[in-house]
């Protein structure tokens, strides 16, 4: 029997395996937290065709059922099927994922750091046996022992100690006593062991990855990633944020992002063998609402003005209180964060970006599902959030998507026939467009006047990729069996995305009394940033018009910095001090940015002085 | 309808009232962790007669349902009916039960310290609301404040953190910061806020005693006490170990005790109606295993050679670590313990007899379900325990029972027709006999030439008293419906658990090189201290022959200790210093004791010349 994908992809099942079963053993994994026992809820598929017995499950709705929703580890196939993977659940594993620039991530931390020094750090401990004549307790021997190395005011929390008893027996008196700084005991392990591992995680809004990285040598095990499951509950931050704030939201918000994190590491370490109480150490990194999520705070204060977040500089928390699946006592650094609107993944960003150590003053812009933007160098910093939304996430669009196999990431179309063609990721069929492709179109539609400077389609023009459709007129990007458009509606979500993204730079900039030609350097951030045309996204009038020679993309410096801080004491010191030096600029009350912003809602801008290149292009 | 009870009492119950809930209307309270729920199976009663309906609970063992064994909260009274409530399901609150020996316990602090210093610490703040401008995190605000106030490096829980900004916006910005020494925050309360409240737990083997104390005055508000539930498990110390080294044993055990404070505490907070979260703190006595058990931590090296316990100075952990109902951040005070069988109840109860502030040399005995003691004074302590065993408890002892109501407590024997006469406590019927009781028995019985030096009954004494039983010889202590006696094996096992306790304080006293003459003062301690009649235990040689004079009854002094380190920072330090200072002797090693335990094997002893006061009474 097959199992055929909505990629082409064929699988084979055997006669009685699920679903789940059979996709995992071609390497194709799906969220599944209950790891596989039907009560999770996530391994959503849908069935487009074939026979096949599945239990029911209370974790579908009616709906659900009725569009051939159901979960893959409780559906067995009776003979070839087909079967599409719904986006929330899919969890890639390996390189399928697009990593950050450096692959030897090892090679990007000795270009920070000479030397790794892990949060978890360890004595070697030599305790004398208990004798009749010497029979203090456990803990007051290793006390002893620390007090004669210098070592005192140890902390121990029941955990450790609780395991602690037998660990010194099973060890034979001689082992690793595994600590924190601040002087907190971790653990106590056996002075042979050696494997010694950490996680790196970015809490994007959209997206979860996960770095397994051995702390021996910096070195990469592998990579994990998955949409994060707190879709179900809205697609931006703000949605979250509400839905924290009814019943039981909070929690399920929670549970939802940590059955993710840990559905990504219980799938690397079962596929490398890892034993999960190797793994001592994580770094989150996420935007601010996403980190009070990850630790079960309300994020309700810092959606009202005037927009207060519980806590920027997280204090070192354990991976129990986080429900992590890896050792409990292992310490949970937190990527401090500056305000409601900028959060940790922006500190990593700057981080991993290096600008915080360079004179050369420079631009930084995560544009992911919000939209973050930083400037400044190694003597001062400023930044800012600019709201603009998902819709380049796919969210809000009608045919949107992220950029992944399927997407559309790239348009051109014909001046005279105005028939478009089209790159796809995975140079597959399309079943959408992502951030890059609806860039790409605009562009596009605006030089061949297809839209006006206000985004409108331009009526008197006379081609079938233009057409009425059901939510109005709309703009067809790619013919087939299914039809990938761009409507009207979906146009002014994008002009008001890229308004939101220019007036923040611009209104960030004259804050501090700069102009354009003082930024020597931009640096683009965010799973976005990878597919993104600098030309076209400077022809929409959403990036400045600055040389393309001064743009460099980063990829996903959530994660990088995340990586780099669990490798560096040095590096979290330069995390937290980047974080205090960073002044926040909130722009939802600033009355110069409701100005730009109006002004940045034309193609590319009413003040066409401001775009040279884009000028000379019109022309 | 009327339920009446064993104990004679008769109390009414409305149609469709469970016996649980009928009963606390009379004041009288069963333990019963669910609440009424019928869940933790704990509100055991038998019915002797009458009709009711029951619902089946998966809590009662086929036996149990044969002996008439129900749940008090699942069962319903048709008519009059004829219920005894099972010892472990009795919990007692308020003036029924035995306190400590001032009843006015505020009395009692001020005769050690002046002022109080409760364990949370409070400190008023006033912070500016957070504006647009001034837009630092909560916690970043606090820490601010701090920093004025010249605190730095305050640690916070993320359980802290979780109800911190909600609590800073409900008070409005004007706070009380609890937190512990070494620099914790525990919790943030309003300024006006003045009710603070604080338990004292004594853990006993057999006993469970909590009392609820006004920390603004150091006032008893109400004392509760159970049976420890653990009984069921095994009366001693050494069963409860080797149940916790079994299966889920040692979680068993702990949800056991913990239940069991959760349910008078429960009660008492509900009787008074005090909000949970006002209790702050919490101080745990208990013997080494079961401090262990309580914070669940595996006792089983404290059994096995060379007895060493996981720990002595326990860490001052949090009340949601050790799952107590009151404020989960509430710190919970362990008194410290010495050795594996000398525990934080005899460092307690040191403290409470003032013993290691005087100069005078002082004997302290702790007659419970083990047996401890200790020697010294304000320069030096020294202790050891003895493994008496609980038959003075009513273990091992066929007609056996604590000293609670319907225990004879006192017996006296005509010396020419063998007639006993008893006191019983309560003035009931009898329905056994507790450790006063037996000591008066043996010593009676003994006089009057019943029994012999040996402990054997004299068989040529003819009288209906001493007659053959089910198990051998026995002597009937009080005949009635229901006769009570005590048998030969009693009279061995009580022989035994006397010798070690003899032997033990002559062993300590050799080991320093003391006679009995240095001895200045005697402390019994103990639930069982209470109605202890000295003559009669120097009678059988469980006491030394030491003028009655120097005795003194503390009463339960494990729970007066754990009472006044709820109260002063100073006794907790004088508790600390204690345990370091005491230097303890494992006796179970020591062939002087073995010696001296087999010489004592005898009424009173082999020596008579010890026994210079029995002497002249034998003559």
């Amino acid at each position: 029997m097959n199992i055929k994908l909505a990629t082409g992809e064929s699988i084979p099942a055997a006669a009685g395996e699920n679903i789940l079963s059979a996709l995992k053993k071609s390497g194709i994994y799906l969220v599944a937290s209950c790891g596989g026992k039907g009560t999770c809820g996530k391994c959503r598929i849908k069935i487009h065709s074939g026979e096949y017995r599945t239990s029911a499950s209370g974790k579908l709705s009616q709906a659900d059922k009725k569009k051939g929703i159901v979960l893959a580890c409780q559906t067995f196939p009776e003979n070839d099927i087909s079967v599409e993977i719904l986006e929330e659940a899919r969890l890639v594993v390996g390189d399928r994922i697009a990593l950050a620039k450096s692959k030897d991530l090892s090679e990007l931390f000795r270009s920070f750091d000479k030397e790794i020094t892990p949060i978890v750090k360890r004595l070697n401990i030599k305790l004398p046996p208990p004798t009749i004549e010497d029979h203090i307790s456990d803990l007051e021997r290793l006390n002893r022992e620390l007090e004669m190395k210098g070592i005192k005011g140890m902390r121990f929390s029941r955990t450790f100690i609780s395991s602690m008893a037998d660990d010194l027996r099973k060890h034979n008196w001689e082992i690793h006593l595994a600590y924190v700084d601040g002087h907190e005991a971790i653990f106590v392990t056996s002075d042979k062991q050696t494997s010694r591992y950490g996680i790196a995680v970015d809490v994007g809004t959209t997206t979860i990855v996960v770095y397994l990285i051995d702390l021996s040598d910096g070195k990469l095990v592998d990579v994990g990633s998955t949409y994060n499951s707190q879709i179900r509950y809205g697609d931006d931050v703000i949605t979250r944020i509400l839905h924290a704030t009814e019943g039981n939201g909070l929690e399920e918000l929670r549970e939802t992002v940590t059955d993710d994190i840990n559905s990504i590491t219980d799938t690397i370490i079962e596929k490398h063998g890892i034993n999960k109480e190797h793994i001592e150490c994580a770094v989150i990194s996420g935007n601010t609402a996403m980190s009070h999520i990850f630790w079960g705070l309300d994020p309700e204060h810092i959606r009202e003005e005037p927009y207060i977040p519980t806590v920027n500089s997280f204090p070192l928390w354990k991976a129990g209180t986080a429900r992590l699946h890896i050792n409990k006592q292992a310490p949970v650094y937190t990527l401090p964060c500056v305000a409601s609107y900028v959060g940790g993944d922006i500190v990593s960003g700057l981080l991993a970006s290096k600008m915080h150590r360079n004179h050369e003053i420079a631009l930084f812009m995560d544009i992911g599902t919000n939209g973050e933007i930083a400037i400044g160098n190694n003597e001062w910093l400023m930044t800012a959030a600019c709201s603009a939304g998902p819709c380049f996430e796919g969210s809000g669009i009608k045919h949107g998507m992220r950029a992944t196999e399927g997407a559309i990431e790239a348009v051109k179309i014909a001046a005279d026939t105005f028939e478009p063609s089209v790159s796809v990721i995975g140079n597959t069929t399309p079943t959408g467009i992502c951030g890059s492709g609806m860039i790409d179109a605009i562009s596009e539609m605006f030089l061949s006047g297809v839209i006006d400077q206000k985004g409108k389609f331009v009526r008197e023009i006379k081609t079938d990729y233009l057409r009425e459709g059901d939510e109005g007129m709309e703009f067809v990007v790619y013919k087939g069996a299914k039809d990938i458009v761009l409507t009207e509606v979906d146009i002014e979500n994008i002009m008001r995305a890229k308004a939101a993204i220019y007036a923040g730079i611009s209104s960030l900039i004259k804050e501090i009394g700069f102009s354009l030609d003082n930024i020597e350097r931009v640096y683009i951030a965010g799973g976005f940033g990878n597919y993104l045309n600098i030309d076209r996204a400077v022809i929409i009038g959403m990036l400045p018009d600055i040389p393309k020679e001064k743009f460099r993309f980063l990829g996903n410096t959530s994660v990088a910095g995340a990586y780099l801080c669990l490798l560096s004491e040095k590096l979290r010191e330069e995390a937290e001090d980047i974080a205090r030096k960073m002044t926040y600029m909130e722009l939802s009350v600033s009355r110069n940015f409701m100005d730009e912003y109006m002004s940045a809602l034309f193609l590319p801008h009413t003040d066409m002085a401001l775009f040279p290149t884009v000028e000379k292009l019109m022309k």
